[in-house]
């Protein structure tokens, strides 16, 4: 199967996402072409590193280039203010420069926090993302946005920092649990419905191949890195467009902070889910979308085995205006107002910004599994 | 005496240096002129708020603006990872966002630090700049260079992260210790030996009238900002003439680590008087520059009440080699050779790249104080 290369446009801060099998067994050569002499720090953690690596250091050290090793305890524990510290001590003992390279090896959680630290490292190393979930082929490698929590929320704190290359290894996603790689297609299918309405459709007929694995999947993850690097390369620093990728995030925030972000109830990526389905709900509500739409959306995400509705959701949900509570933290609310991402319809998403609460709120009540 | 405006030209990065008198007491209606609607944090040290954080309390609070206020203990020790964690969760505590305005009330550990917390939550928010002193008036305050320490070497860890306006009140500068407005002094003159034959030669004419205050010190310190935003404009992220503000910087941060920082034996500013005299004295040792000149910057900053030669370091001093060793934790020495700011004459500063190792020693042994 052949390699598919994206490149993220973003002027002399352009890099190219690479797509396919057993990159990461090829990463020292990879890294070498893109950054000669480069010296290189992994960061990964333990999960990660029992699968993976052993070939990427091999793969290092087969071109020169024998390189430190920070390894984290897995889990969204490790993006914390203390992890940082961590990392950031060791890649300045590894007395790592500018010019090196550091490598996030793993998910979403290591690819935020190592790039941040990369980021603030003699204020801005040379980066690499290697993804190994999904969510992280399809989401947060493409970008920039780094980050950790903090007790008062989620990636509250960050850089904006680019890689100088991306490798999403399309087999390093067999080992994953069939639950994560479902919640990471949530994003996948996602881009279809901001404004890819035909992905969409594609994805409605060929979601079990890219399930499967092959060149399915390796296209829908190109396209997905392809429609986010087109909002990127439009909006770096969000302060437009870019609010588009959170279709679906308003709700699921909102029911992740419900269930206390306890992952044996609901994952991210089946907040998102969710999420989707009633953003699409509450535009048909709103006489904005038909409601055929938002069927079609509930079908697709049924289909695949995701969540789409909160009663799929295990456990008692706080009632619908706790949840309109936990909406309001994560916005500012003015005047009664609050800014959504909502639809016209497949793949027409768009920046609504005065969507008044009291709406907010019946809606809430209307679909509550309680 | 009137305020003088230097821009910093950094395309869409670009903001405004106010130079002049009186201009904390003004910075309610200031920042509001810039940043309608922002709500403030003002980040400062316990000295400086006992001198200048009620009159801008007052002001923001007149222009509908309470401010948050986030205190921390003076001193070089608040450049850590545990004050950045204290002023970013202050400031989310606060519950600014984006277009909040984090405002660093201080000198170069404040602004540093500060600029730093404004860098990165929120993946940056707006940041303002009230340097208290000398040093961060024209240093530290322009070019966007934020960090705190590690306990590997200063200035380790940080951001590039431009202020959306600096305020720089001359008056602030009467409550300075003279030794702390003297060590300010090197860094001015500093930009006159670097690229500004004229102003240097105004310096050698006028420097009485910019330590007594009035129109001269505004002068002084507005070209020090022209001269610093020339060089930042030319190149922002300092992958190459940036290097030249580090022009008597090398042999500086080496006596400073010599001196183990102990600010009782050698304040920054002092280090970089001593290094700038040795980069010329070295330059004219090398055949590069004219003896003379290198007579000429020592005389200045005798006259001034500078240390200009390592014999003015009280107490004993580690011996050249063991400096040499002091030289290289800060930079690569790759073959032999070092990267070192020498120059041709006064105001004709360069960047050396293959400086060799053996004449460094040579120089030290010659000059030492021993």
């Amino acid at each position: 199967m052949s390699v598919v290369t994206v490149e993220v446009g973003l002027g002399d801060r352009a890099y190219d996402i690479l797509i396919g099998p057993g990159l990461i067994a090829r990463g020292g050569e990879l890294i070498q072409q893109r950054l000669p002499k480069a010296r290189a720090a992994i960061v990964t953690d333990e999960n990660v590193a029992a699968a993976h690596l052993e070939p990427l250091v091999a793969s290092l050290s087969a071109a020169g280039n024998v390189p430190a090793v920070i390894k984290l305890p897995a889990g969204e524990k490790t993006k914390s203010f203390d992890s940082l510290q961590t990392v950031v001590d060791d890649i300045i003992a590894a007395r790592l420069e500018r010019g090196d390279a550091v490598i996030a090896l793993g998910g979403g959680v290591i690819g935020d926090l190592t790039g941040f630290a990369a980021g603030i490292v003699r204020r801005g190393m040379n980066f690499v993302q290697m993804p190994t979930s999904l969510l992280a082929q399809v989401d947060s490698s493409v970008g920039g946005k780094t980050g950790i929590n903090s007790p008062r929320g989620k990636n509250l704190i960050g850089v904006f920092h680019q890689p100088k290359l991306v490798l999403a290894d399309t087999a390093a996603l067999d080992t994953l649990p069939l639950r994560e790689f479902r919640a990471g297609y949530a994003e996948v299918a996602k881009y279809g419905l901001i404004d890819r309405p035909d992905f969409f459709a594609w994805l409605e007929t060929n979601w079990r191949e890219v399930f499967s694995g092959g060149a399915a999947r390796i296209e829908a993850i190109a396209q997905s890195c392809r429609a986010k690097a087109d909002v990127v390369a439009r909006d770096e620093f969000e302060t437009g467009d870019r609010a588009l990728l959170n279709l679906g995030h308003t709700f699921g925030h909102a029911l992740e902070a419900a269930t206390a972000y306890d992952g044996s109830r609901l994952v991210h990526g089946e907040g998102v889910a969710i999420g989707m389905a009633l953003a699409h709900r509450f535009s048909a509500r709103l006489n904005m979308a038909s409601p055929d739409d938002a069927a079609r959306v509930e079908a697709h995400l049924r289909d695949v085995g995701l969540p789409w509705r909160m009663a799929d959701i295990p456990g008692a949900l706080p009632d619908a205006e706790a949840l309109f509570g936990y909406i309001t933290q994560d916005k500012k609310v003015s005047r009664g107002a609050l800014t959504f991402i909502l639809t016209r319809g497949i793949g027409q998403s768009f920046i609504a910004r005065d969507v008044p609460a009291s709406e907010v709120i019946s809606f809430l009540k209307e679909n509550h599994a309680g």
